[in-house]
């Protein structure tokens, strides 16, 4: 699983949950709009999006931004998409049997469908190689849910970071007294690496709209053999 | 500051408790060896220390063991000490104004003697290059200390990391009802990386001595000049 927090797996998620086609992750910029320009050739629907230093690409239709992916931008539409850190997360998943996308905003659509999946692995991408809050609350968040959910399996919490995020998120649960609302996670997320990165651009609706828990019932999920994320069709991850 | 609480800087500590004049860190066994036989040829009384993959070095005096650092073993010497992970987290510190050792068993006096340092970077040293649960508790722990020890003035905690330790530990701390006792602190590292190689070696004691929190007022601080890691001297980290 892939978690990028602020932004790419949020913006994703949004797109799909907006109608979007599906989201080709390209690592390279240049790489994005020879993919667009193939598919454009080939007479599909499509927009580039993703940014550079946090900042929509030059020609770019659309940046990094979960509220641009409105239903009337982005319906029916194949986004080819490339952002600083969320794809290269992607990249490091080549051995997994399965790749799916996470984010405060489908977490509970996430934990379900992992529901029967014996090995989970959480990705976070992070910033520039470095470990961000964001991310690591939102694995916390999951690994909580998933251990909730193991009661009565043989599953277990793996690693040391698995636990440590695990505390980091209970630690944010007993603080709000419970699950944070919206206001209270947009809170904790500006408190983070990612989040002073987004405020530094002006862009703090952005951290809400990252904030905005469960409010989509969608999981993205890479296709392996095409390339391209697409809402997920299997409803749960099998052993 | 340098953290291996399992069990590096713990017993380094219990042994300079326990009266011993000094502690010689050696990246390499042969390296150890050779430094004990040199100052054994100028008269000094040596002990020989450390482990590789968790057991004492062939010939060697004493293991990794804080139980074995009685006053009757290592009073009065010096111990010249190389472990797998704790010797290779104080290389790492060669560019800091000073260098403290920190343990569970000396939390409470690294604190206040960290009451006026203006910028503390906390190394732990974790086992084979990867992040465990037991060093990433303490740091929180010391983070949280130093948080409270800063109101009203302008440090402040600088990296995501940092609080993320924070909040791990401030869920231990949420589950034990307070400041965790020492039994309750040795379950909690049993549930980790450095606990559970420690228990696969059959040595359960050392987990206990590890969570005995605050045993020591003291704390170890390496002298650059002479290599040597000292009961520190001036009380306290200055600006």
């Amino acid at each position: 699983m892939v978690v990028d927090v602020l932004r790419a797996t949020t913006t994703m998620t949004a797109a799909l949950a907006a109608g979007a086609e599906g989201v080709v992750p390209c690592l390279e910029v240049e790489t994005a709009r020879e993919v667009a320009a193939r598919m454009r050739a080939a007479g599909r629907p499509v927009l580039l999006g993703g940014e550079r230093g946090g900042v929509r690409i030059e020609g770019f239709d659309l940046g990094n931004s979960p509220a641009e992916c409105t239903p009337q931008r982005v319906a029916g539409r194949t986004l080819v998409f490339t952002t600083t850190n969320g794809t290269r997360a992607l990249e490091a998943c080549q051995a997994a049997d399965r790749v799916l996308l996470a984010a405060f905003v489908n977490r509970e659509a996430v934990v379900q469908a992992l529901q029967s999946a014996a090995h989970v692995h959480v990705v976070c991408a992070g910033t520039q190689g470095r470990i961000t809050r964001e991310d690591t609350l939102l694995a916390g968040a999951l690994v909580d849910a998933l251990e909730e959910q193991s009661v009565g399996n043989d599953r277990a919490i793996g690693s040391d970071e698995a636990r440590l995020a695990q505390g980091a998120w209970r630690d944010v649960v007993a603080r709000c007294g419970g699950m944070p609302s919206p206001s209270a996670l947009a809170r904790e997320l500006a408190d983070s690496q990612g989040g002073r990165n987004v405020r530094a651009l002006g862009l703090e609706a952005d951290l809400q709209d990252a904030a905005a828990l469960d409010r989509y019932r969608l999981v993205p999920e890479l296709d392996r053999a095409s390339g391209v994320i697409r809402a997920q069709v299997r409803p749960t991850v099998g052993r």
